[in-house]
């Protein structure tokens, strides 16, 4: 790392470190700079925003050639985030986060229950141009040819133009070949929902358990400026997201409460 | 639940249903209607939005009275919301959800690490009317009694003039007796993050591990219209939370990219 003419990528993601896409991902931003990959040793879908309090850390580091360093840590897409921007990058942060390739959509809603997306926006937090990538397919060997091409597109523009402080992006990616694909589209975030349905069965005891299934319900499918109106109409979906939560247009309805 | 003049009244928590400040949740809530609690079986603190995946739910009714049913959830808050929803309010539902009283401090960023503000936002998402409460105090035995008596204040006015579609509330309550409170503070969330040191270790084979610790870092200490500026001046914070991460703000610069 001490070439910093040449931009530093940190990578990770949420489906663990021996998963496709995050060698993918790897593949797409190699040329742009040197990579650091700090992923999770485990599967973490799912795990949203969670950082292990209650337990230690490991992190291994299993690999190291000239452009890239790869590490394993023991717990969720937030913590590999902390413990690469602790451990890692004290003295300079890095270039660019990446997370991903996510098997599977994170638009909608679904951005709250995603770890890649938890790990992007923990990037952002700290000031870290940061993007999660997801691809429509949820298959343990999806495709990521195309999605590499567009990820460097992305990515150049990233590198090049900024992304606004406190803001993050995430992209999703429809599961089509590169040339069915139309192209990138800015939108905001589809309201939406999954409704949940338990899958209730009893265990060899005779004792209740719940498996959660569940299908996403559109709440507006015919708002031509969202994620999911893109992704269904073959383009690449890009949302900014913000750290700040604040929903300012409903302050002034809560001051006339009243507290007595 | 067959008297529907009363308001149902759902409660979760990350602390895990044997907390203190769920009891004093449900003491706080209890004199507004019909009171169901389904809490994590296991204390649940940065758990965030995470969801179970890859393992089945257990659900137990430990408690059943007159006005108030007990469920525990083998899963994190967001499953017990899930769950609850799922299984319990198919045909009708809450007219409220509340969550906690967490055990510490929920204000500026941790709002995105909280498993507490997770299972209200999850209610919002749902269009359930729906408020976190945190006390800052993290001992295992706090003092509610002052939390209480503002909880009540708080819930009659959310029952009463309804909370905006797609918008939680984030309550923070300061560690003070009920005539120190000098108030509640409409506030909008701070801008910090947390600083974290990793403890670094060896184990008894003599291998590395890492424990996380943190300080919370203020990086606008002087906006006095903050959720941590009416913590420091001894008020409650109310924050309005929305589910919609878009920055809207950020579009119109994403659109001056060139994607070839």
């Amino acid at each position: 790392m001490e070439d910093r003419k040449r931009p530093v990528i940190l990578v990770t993601n949420d489906d663990g470190y021996r998963a496709k896409g995050i060698q993918a991902l790897i593949e797409a931003v190699q040329p742009f700079g040197h990579v650091v990959v700090v992923a999770p040793s485990q599967p973490q879908s799912g795990m949203s925003h969670a950082i292990t309090v209650n337990m230690p850390l490991r992190m291994e580091l299993i690999e190291e050639k000239e452009n890239l360093m790869f590490y394993v840590v023991s717990g969720t897409p937030v913590d590999c985030v902390k413990l690469a921007n602790n451990q890692l990058f004290r003295e300079m942060k890095p270039d660019l986060l990446v997370s991903g390739i996510n098997h599977g959509a994170n638009s909608s809603s679904s951005v709250v229950y995603s770890g890649t997306m938890a790990a992007t926006i923990e990037g952002c937090l700290y000031h870290i141009p940061s993007i999660g990538f997801s691809l429509l397919d949820f298959s343990r060997y999806p495709d990521f040819s195309s999605s590499i091409l567009y990820i460097r597109m992305i990515v150049k523009n990233a590198l090049e133009k900024g992304i606004e402080k406190d803001t993050c992006l995430n992209v999703n990616i429809p599961k089509l070949p590169f040339d069915e694909i139309k192209g990138i589209r800015i939108c905001r975030q589809n309201k939406g929902v999954w409704r949940e349905e338990f899958d209730k069965r009893r265990d060899p005891n005779d004792r209740e358990y719940y498996w959660l299934t569940g299908e996403f319900y559109n709440l507006e499918p015919d708002a031509d400026d969202t994620d999911e109106w893109a992704l269904h109409h073959k383009y690449i979906s890009i949302v900014p997201v913000q750290v700040d939560l604040t929903a300012y247009k409903s302050i002034e309805q809560l001051k006339t409460w009243k507290f007595s």
